[in-house]
């Protein structure tokens, strides 16, 4: 029995930097730090032209927000205020002015939840532009625009065209996205910001080469934020084989009988633990499959389910709370950020 | 005591042009014809430029379909089948042919009840347009985009710049808008479709001079219908004056003994009898106010509820279930003018 | 020609107890006490069976809270602070222990905007009573149930059934429902909040002799909130009526020359201004109707809308955003009423 | 090293009688019966005392309706067709009568997508009980009520109090529940509707052992309608390496060399196809776990995944669309089934 697998390249689909760096073997001299405030990390990515075009992504800063649990009301507030900082950080970075004028895009579907973010999110933005045209507002407000331009199901327009148009007539200095993101982790659905200043893609997820919207095509900084709300099946499988050996290796590092479970209470969290399984080992309990790459794992994965229609893209069941939360957060985050005057 | 009145112009506001000619004394010879079926009376008009000018409305063709009730499931049907019809008869008279691609304009707030017609029936229209980016459909099927684009409150943007960069980006044939009006009659009020080839002024209503959306401005065909779903307090006011005189009228004549109720249960509708209050009777019930015009009553109660905030633009208590049912049956009237397939 | 007038009763439709009392013409030593806070008008009066008995309203206190703009943050909170404080005094009233269980009822129909407001309120209930299965809570929290019985359009069944059961199922000591009402002043549409401690009549609008729920029928303290949304159209006719004879009045005291607008620049209040038209300027202006009391005005209108089906139950175009902002000052009012460690 | 897995129980949660007989080895005596129409696939299975037992399910018939696409129009017909029939012939099996009142109950939190099935089916449903206090209306027609209870995250209470306790109230004849489950295969997801006669559990999914509401306890017949919306991630994993067995099995099978592509184009569902890796192969492919159980399976990934929080429970991306597609599905063909006159 012949055991060389012909892996065709199964197209990962993440819109995260920090997961397209986590596969890298080597860092490659990315620019990276990391903080850690509340509970909550914070991750910045800067990325030159030699290392973008290495991992495919766009040159640029790219902020990663990590937080655990935003059903409580004081971490939902943290949040919030690393939000409103990281994104003043990006908009004095690209030398947006007071007196600047903003668009902000609510990319997705406003009628399918797990797509709502950005339509959501534009429900809590303080809009003020035509507050302008009547009147000088008092002092600490900025001139703010929003629109959710909707799904090309919905419209039967390209989504990038709208916002092209809208931004020809608005004219705003720069522009804010929001967008609903996949992962390619089941561990950072819903509990991961990403903002950068490298501009959006619309409707990029369905495989169609969209029109780019960014300060290259535009002249303007374009900030996406995203928040990661779903992942394929095949992810749930990869990562759950790769935590099945970290099992392994901690139960019998932790024992010293493998495979045998003595104290162990099935409570202690061995994701941090530092251990491996040997080559043995892993071709002992998983045969073949044991030293495949997470890579292949995934290729071969993906091989397996498309055929019979059960590649998914899934999201947990408590999305609409998730949606809930996270829209007012972002929404009130990019409100602070840009209007001095707001304060919670 | 001098009773002359100071009547300064009170800014009568109506979307429909039935109530504008109504209003007219004479007919000044507006070509007008109106037929029933199935309880519904359509009137369809026509201005020409001297007509058009002498009630400060837009030259064109303008069809009235008026019902009564829309819970009934076979009145939706029958009135459905009128809008299909007359809405296919207004694209004939455009000469919109059977290629023809369409831009369905939702005008409105969709967060509030009564304002949110447009965007509601959006909901239901059968956009296509982008299915012919991948292939070409099945026979029967026109090439359809639709667009909600909100109003300025929500996205600080005037709706018609919007609307025009999106016209101009997606280059339609011809465009079909839908909007929630205000009526001038309690009446009319959800109980009436407007259809007109004369063009849209997106958020007129609230006085500013917006810029027009029709085919003087863009060159192609553009249709408006529209329901009256808000009356103003002054209207309410003043039509109850009208039926009251009315009511005295048809008391005198049917029990011969004015105001004194005898056989009368109370449930007879009086408004369709031919009865005049003389100028003695007016004078005697009503004094001075007897003999206003009604526009004069109009102007009056204007002054007198506006300084005081309680000129408010109200809606009946159904609203919700009004908002539901106009936008299926406009909806999918719609869908079947412009698709031949689409038969239900 | 003779101009008596068999006025008919007509079945005035009010639920606000300070209504009732205005069109008393004595005070007939009601127990009434009013205060002033941040431009928010508090009366409370206490009924006893004498006064109860006259005005045909239950024995106990209302209290009633007269506001303007809720679109303002500040106005909001403001309001919030003293349906927190009203709401702890009557509980005190009532003897409501710290430990006591509360069930909060949402009345009325989700699905009609004007008749929201219980079912929207309940979304904002800080709901406990299943952490008090599982465990005790941290103190400072009380057990709190919270149930939208819907409206028998909905359901099919009687919703003070409903009610009955899950009371009888749930045992709490004291109960709070939120209901919609009707008023019969344009004014107070929106602009009020009835606390009272006499118990509800679900459904007592429709005419029906639904069955109570009060102290009396369930033997614990029964505090009903509402807040009018609605009005019929008899009210804003009768009340532009009444407007109108104060601003005649107005205009002749202010200029001497009655009628006849000189530097009155239409933007002055007249409604608080201590003016009243004498019987001749009543007659010669208004004819026989001049002379009619209120409540016989409102009949003769009662008598000309209903035949024709135009009294309708109105509401004002803002009502989504009015219903929003309502249901979230009462629903946030409760929970720090009901549970000490809320403060916001 | 040694191999031995000490295997806890994995409390597996399914709501389908269905995936519960597919995992038993021998058919132990059940009377199944399938048909097939339209590409709808029906199975009724009766369990009596003996096989009820055994599967620890509970006694009486079970009728599973699988389809695949109801994004179809035609197919939403077909399968609202099969669910009248089915659900008519079960009410004949329980004797309910023409003239039998009918409380339908919608469970599960409207606010959450994946588990508002039976509320927004309840809004399908055709209620009637109040008309007929009224009036006896037209022949043809049920008393029917309807009611959502809420979960008890939101209403504090006990599910089967509230309906125990309404049921007490309105006396029905029978009852007719709908809720959303839980599957333990993707495949069912979304595509299956299971009914049966032997009542509900509300909330049982939680854990608790709550009340039952079944012909048991409350002498009338209870009908149970659900659709498995959701999985949790070790069904997903576990299905997956089920299909993976199945998909190295065909390749071998297909093209006589096993792991190596050749022709096969990656487009050909291998599921239906009746092959077998041997034991050699699966050691070799899959180490030790290879020979596992599926059982043995699902409770090691089970192990692996709940300590680290990643097993979740998850529901298709498009989870909005369907729930409104079933919703109307389910609850006219409950209109249809109740009442005569209902006919589409």
């Amino acid at each position: 029995m012949n055991h060389e697998i012909d892996l065709s390249k199964y197209q990962i689909r993440t819109d995260l930097v920090l997961e397209t760096i986590e596969n890298q073997i080597e860092n490659n001299g990315f620019e990276k730090t990391t903080y850690k405030e509340n509970d909550i990390q914070v991750t910045q990515v800067t990325l030159d032209e030699k290392s973008a075009h290495m991992i495919d992504k766009k040159v640029g800063d790219y902020i990663t927000i990590e937080f655990q649990d935003i059903t409580d009301f004081h971490n939902r507030e943290n949040v919030k205020t690393i939000v409103t900082k990281e994104l003043q950080s990006l908009l004095k970075k690209a030398n947006v002015k007071k007196e600047d004028r903003c668009l902000v895009i609510g990319l997705g579907n406003k009628k399918s939840t797990p797509d709502a973010l950005g339509p959501c999110t534009i429900d809590h933005i303080l809009v003020t532009n035509h507050l302008f045209l009547l009147d000088t507002p008092e002092d600490g407000f900025r001139q703010v625009c929003a629109i959710s331009p909707g799904v090309m199901g919905e419209t039967g327009i390209e989504t990038s065209d709208i916002i092209y148009s809208v931004i020809q007539t608005t004219k705003p200095d720069f522009v804010i996205a929001i967008d609903a993101l996949a992962s390619q982790a089941i561990s950072r659905v819903n509990k991961t910001i990403q903002m950068s200043n490298t501009g959006i893609h619309p409707g990029s997820g369905v495989g169609n080469n969209r029109k780019e919207i960014s300060q290259e095509t535009l002249g303007i900084p374009v900030i996406a934020i995203g928040v990661p709300t779903v992942v394929d099946a095949v992810t749930i499988v990869s990562d759950t084989i790769k935590y099945l050996h970290k099992f392994y290796a901690f139960q019998k590092d932790f024992i010293n009988h493998p495979m045998r479970k003595m104290i162990y209470d099935g409570h202690i969290n061995y994701l941090n633990k530092e251990v491996e399984l040997n080559e043995n080992d892993k071709k002992e309990l998983f045969g073949i499959m044991g030293h495949f790459t997470e890579e292949e794992t995934k290729t071969l994965i993906n091989e397996v389910l498309t055929p019979i229609g059960y590649n998914l893209m899934i999201t947990p069941k408590e999305i609409d709370f998730v949606i809930q939360h996270l829209s007012d957060i972002i929404g009130n985050g990019i409100n602070q950020a840009l209007h001095e005057k707001v304060t919670h």
